[in-house]
């Protein structure tokens, strides 16, 4: 997987489609990753993401304390990673090491950004706030880049790649292709 | 098209793959449809979502007065809409008459909801954070409500409704189908 720069200015692109990610924070010594379906662009200039994590998890934590997540994102061939870490807790194991997925050294952030993934954004955080039982954590965009086979010159996804939209329990919406629709 | 109402605690599950969706604001006398990509949920008790809109946006001034929004479930049959909706202004004209669609009366907002969506939920705003370019407005869910034929009894969409995922400029994802995916 060759994975090129993408312009930060662009970055939102890989994620507008609403797809579920997989969020990693802290450093090399403690870090984690989890699986998140509640995100969002949230700013065009300056870039900036959104996130809404509960209180309990201990993403939030790492969050909290280094100030900076990436947001890695997997296709269907990743299911098992996606179901395991948004299953258990990083407290209680090392989701790397128990899903067998890669550390990537970021570019910008010191949080680790997972490999196997066909995208990735590294967020520096700007904001937090109480939405109810979730914080948002508003994040801005420093760096991206996605794999050159995934993602076409216009940051369109290939039509062999599927990214997983979470509906509930282990129920995944799986896109196939991407089509062009005018008036 | 026959609607069911859906649990409040369920309403999220209506948007949580991370459709595009078509947000109604303001009242009968003057109101307006907005194309919206970014969104997510933001909390499960207290129910709520979030959307990032723009301050120049018409719908983004209804809101702010209204303190109020509905946002409706559009499948790919009303993808002329869409595209309609997110390239024009609701201050020049009125997208209820320009596109053909027909105002359904909400049961807990003032907001028009449109009726050939699949799927509805209804927001009162309780907050708004500034954040760069866009604002969130965060809303509590108030009623929610489906279509029989389009979600079946657990939430998920059934197989021939297809959702649109923007994915910048005129270009779409739209998942076919749901998988249940387990370990």
């Amino acid at each position: 997987m060759k994975k090129r720069s993408i312009p930060i200015t662009k970055a939102n692109y890989l994620i507008n489609h609403g797809p579920t990610v997989l969020i990693t924070s802290g450093t090399e010594e403690r870090d984690n990753i989890m699986t998140l379906a509640w995100q969002m662009p949230a700013s065009g200039n300056p870039v900036r993401l959104a996130i809404s994590v509960a209180p309990e998890r201990f993403s939030h934590e790492l969050i909290t304390q280094g100030k900076a997540f990436g947001v890695n994102l997997p296709t269907i061939q990743l299911y098992k990673t996606v179901l395991l870490c948004g299953s258990q807790s990083g407290r209680e194991i090392d989701k790397f090491k128990r899903s067998g997925l890669t550390r990537m050294a970021a570019k910008k952030i010191p949080c680790p950004l997972i490999r196997e993934c066909v995208a990735h954004i590294e967020c520096r955080l700007v904001n937090a706030w109480n939405a109810g039982d979730h914080t948002i954590f508003l994040g801005e965009v420093v760096a991206a880049c996605a794999d050159e086979d995934a993602f076409n010159s216009h940051l369109q996804l290939n039509n062999n790649i599927q990214t997983l939209h979470h509906m509930g329990g282990p129920y995944f919406a799986h896109p196939l292709g991407v089509k062009e629709l005018t008036i």
